[in-house]
């Protein structure tokens, strides 16, 4: 794992910056022998695609994927097929309007990263964010696409990963409504309909002040044998809070019972186990999948909270970058909760740890 | 960072398990010229160690630390001094009471790494939880004093890490009656008088109980420079977030603001900027002293959730390696709230992934 | 290191195959600030590319390449500077020609990877020989230039890398006429006017009667401070032999004396040293500028053997992936030196070893 | 691969210095459920061992090793196995004779790695040659074994790794000559008991001189199966380069026919293919067993050169640490040739090259 790379066998690098010519990822370790067409791919990114709904960035990104190699298709393969080399993958910016920078090339807007680059590098790509910006997910939706392919390889069936969006601003959903079948019928990613009709109301407030939400994420993924992880500084739930917290605006990670955990007793936290069907049951899951680092074969469950959009219609008081002090507001299109974009997102890193791991373990354990 | 290694440039490794000879740890990448002596370590060990409280462990562990590498003295220099060659240390374990080990032997350990260990490895050292120990943590500690003293090198002076319980169970401080001054006042690391005394009550009751509680710790660094850290995965909160997460017990890792960011408007969580004595300063500090994955300058603020105890003297359903039903209880010695014992241990978490960050941030940007 | 990927700090990743739509290389962890446009790397793009003498393969490449990322220009700085994000190179495939590859489709072609590829994998890109293929290189060459302008913004002033063919088949030169301003001046990057004109009858025999030759490649390094490298596993040697050895066709490295130490005595071999112009001055340098795995401020010299091209017209006796035994013979193109490519590959391989090493040593040592 | 660690899922961290209390190395990675002893190891480091015949240095060297952590033994088992957890090595330094350091603190020694430690880190342990002193490779020596024990573990059955010396000085073998069978009845590793005998002249004339001579040494690694190493940067020839090289005093590392290999035509270096016992079976081997740096399933052949020791009684140029001019010539004990102590060690290196490869072919191809 360095700057921009992720993974230690299952290894993705992203490049590229909002505002340049296109971004793109190169997974090295892909095992050969799997089905990959860009049409496997798309429905990942279209799905995670701003301009869905007026909660979301209006920005029309095409977000088309190129798979420029590591696949090869004759004659006697059904279709294309990893090759065990590098798999690079291209995504065109389409939609780089031409904008009038000069406020946020001068001016640090308020949590965001522009002071923190200029304070590391000096200089910045100040345009839509540049590499800090959050287009760079969309590298990550679709690799997260080939690491679950590799799940399925490698352990002969599908890993099931599901998230969704448990919590908007201060709104949490009613653990008693759950439903997976909601998720895709709001544009919330909200596995409960009643919140998602509330949801709708509250950022749509948010959204005409100008105002913006934060959210919480819930990411779960079933099907994950015991075993996958490692026990000190690779451990599994490390490397999700890891990639968790990679993703943009994250500010907290969670696993299991999370922050809870603390306020509960021995007695009710650690999960009881019994046999059922042959094979040890866990009667509960506030370990939430992984004990010791290692998963336990229950669903692996992790959370991570995403700050509301720093990008506001508010003026704020900020400096300039060269010291001068004076107010910014965002203007033009923002995402009012970016955290619903951050759905296929946790989704897609869920899959790429689980990849990795599986990988290593399959290398260590046999 | 490989199973049991973390960090880039400064890199460390422990090894050992809890009722082996001895455990250790290797750290590799330090700055050479570093004043190093085994006695500048062992405070930290000592603020570490079980039995200085009925409130935790009554093991008695010595843990004197060797140096045995990486350091040189001769006449012409004031004491030992760091070569940049590995710093290879190593704490006896003193405390391996010959013991029946038959129960956690057969059984799994409800919360405990038991069942995933052999799921993983197909066997698995029992002893006092071998590898999955808290004991291990000894060696963080350890290898953190050494991070605080290359932090210290590299930056000309002391950056400042302080680390305190901020919730005891369900029980959280007041944040009005915070003081530094508090925390070693008491057998908690409490940083609220108050809060202190209650919780003495709380444990001693859980204790009497045979029960256990979980707490939030809450680590601080000041004097961090702005420009620490990397923009996409290897995010300064993105590696806080897997070394918090890497110690026993964690369940949750959270960055200033933290879960509670979910629940902010976009004009509360966005730090405000102005200049103050020539410089950059913040108006509030809601994003725990990092944006974009780098340093903001500010304090950095990290949290995190450990879970009760598992070893409770309540007995609880499990089942056999063979996989018979049955019930298990801890007997002897436990530590009624192991978060106590993780408070060094995440200070010396974020002085390891700051020294990581300095030496990488030195290495790219001069 | 991992298995597309070179470097720890200055890290780059090749993808891509010979007859894919293209390929790349991305390079992770470059400072800030340098200026870096296109027309900065393609002459040397230029220099390596097939086609500029009868003695290398007529395939017409273009190579020309784009930077997709990681650089950023406006109107205050004097031109495109990298921001410390990943660099993103892309070379398109021009020249794939439609061809026949049922002959190497279903034969292993001798001194080739087919078969490797084919034992690892189970499938693989026969296509110009896909991710074996030689066309990789453009990418190293590319990196490399990005590599030679890290070193001069590190050290401030210019490391000087230059490489030449020292031995082509087994025709050696002549040290005593060997001038660096040669070099440029025939096909063979050779140092010695007269070698190089015996050379061109050699390979012009070889190339008529299909068959083929190996060479050696020289690369010189000059203006290295002391102190790059480290001393055990890092070793600046060890991370040559490493660059060098992952050249396609390469057999052997050589530092300094190389295979010829052996045959030294003792006292033949170390380097004495004196003071000259108030600095430590090595009197030979047998050593190749490196001693312990650490640079010595001379020149750093590496050789490495390359193999004589595997592709030849006389048929070879092999086998088919259905385990047949068959003939084989290359039709068409074919360079009957490989090693004359290698020369601005070795340079190029040098350049991304020292840059790594030389923001390594910030790091470390400040 | 870091400063002083080897290897990519079976990886190990070396630390010591020659006259520090001990030496050891943590192998991280090992596959679970191995039969580890002390006793497994122990006659690897008696072998490699000095002070066994009067042409290697006399220092006595207990070399006994410990193991401190990673293997668990009770009942169940028949001995102590693997667990998993990093395995650590500890060699006690019995024999640091207290002893005048005075020259070597000041003054540079020739071809030794005490000036570019000075120039890099700003000082150095000078005793005994600190972190570079061979004492170092005992560790290699013990992972060695462990890692063969891994590849037994791995392919169910063992792979066969010797090592002999075929050049002492100037002086080859003969191949007609060649007996593995010879190499453990001389002093030198020489498989041509001719060669030995005369090896015994001439080494036993530098050593009265007070010179020293360089070496040959040939690793030969069988039953390695097809599909091992990876195509660009992770290939099993650049590894096994960076390993060779790594090795005190190494200058030049060959794979199978090695430097000679830019002297052969296309006709006699592509090694032809016919199939045997139903299996493809290679006509000659000069690709040293790998192609396109994957193995093919023949003996994997590598050679490294290492210069004459350093260490000579002649007096030599040198300068101090304060840039004056002066001689200085090695006093007591003394090797005349290093590399007969490289024999071992260059089996071990491949032994753990092999090891970690098979443990990342068995994680990307299953």
């Amino acid at each position: 794992m360095s700057f921009n790379t992720f993974g230690r066998i299952f290894r993705f690098t992203t490049w590229g910056e909002s505002h340049g010519p296109s971004i793109g990822v190169v997974i090295d370790g892909c095992p050969p022998g799997i089905l990959l067409r860009a049409e496997d791919i798309q429905p990942a990114l279209d799905a995670r695609k701003p301009g869905t709904s007026k909660f979301v960035t209006q920005r029309k990104e095409l977000d088309a994927v190129k798979i420029l190699s590591g696949v090869f298709e004759d004659d006697r393969t059904d279709g294309p097929r990893t090759t065990g080399a590098p798999i690079s993958l291209e995504i065109e910016n389409l939609d780089q309007r031409s904008k009038d920078y000069a406020d946020i090339r001068d001016k640090y807007r308020p949590g965001h990263a522009d002071f923190t680059y200029d304070a590391k590098y000096g200089l910045r790509d100040y345009r839509g964010g540049g590499r800090s910006s959050a287009r760079e997910t969309a590298c990550r939706v679709a690799a997260g696409v080939v690491a679950e392919k590799a799940l399925a390889h490698v352990f002969g069936s599908a890993v099931s990963i599901k998230a969704c969006l448990v919590q908007m601003g201060p709104h949490e959903i009613d653990r008693a409504r759950f439903s997976w079948m909601e998720v895709e019928k709001n544009p919330f990613w909200c596995p409960d309909a009643v919140a998602a009709k509330e949801w709708e109301t509250h950022l749509e407030a948010a959204r005409r002040a100008g105002s913006s939400m934060g959210a919480v994420i819930e990411v779960v993924a079933s099907g994950v044998p015991a075993g996958l992880g490692a026990p000190i500084y690779g451990k599994l739930d490390a490397d999700i809070a890891s990639a968790m917290m990679s993703i943009n605006a994250a500010k907290a990670v969670e696993i299991g019972a999370g922050m809870e955990a603390a306020a509960l007793s021995g007695e009710e936290n650690a999960d009881e186990i019994r046999m059922k069907d042959g094979r040890p049951h866990f009667l509960s899951n506030q370990a939430g999948g992984i004990l010791g680092g290692i998963s336990t074969g229950q669903d692996i469950v992790a959370r991570f909270a995403v700050k509301p959009t720093s990008s506001i219609l508010t003026p704020r008081k900020t400096i300039t970058r060269s010291g001068e002090e004076t107010d910014i507001a965002t203007k033009g299109r923002h995402d009012p909760c970016v955290g619903i974009r951050g759905v296929p997102v946790g989704a897609a890193m869920m899959a790429l740890v689980l990849a990795d791991h599986a990988l290593l373990h399959r290398g260590q354990c046999g």
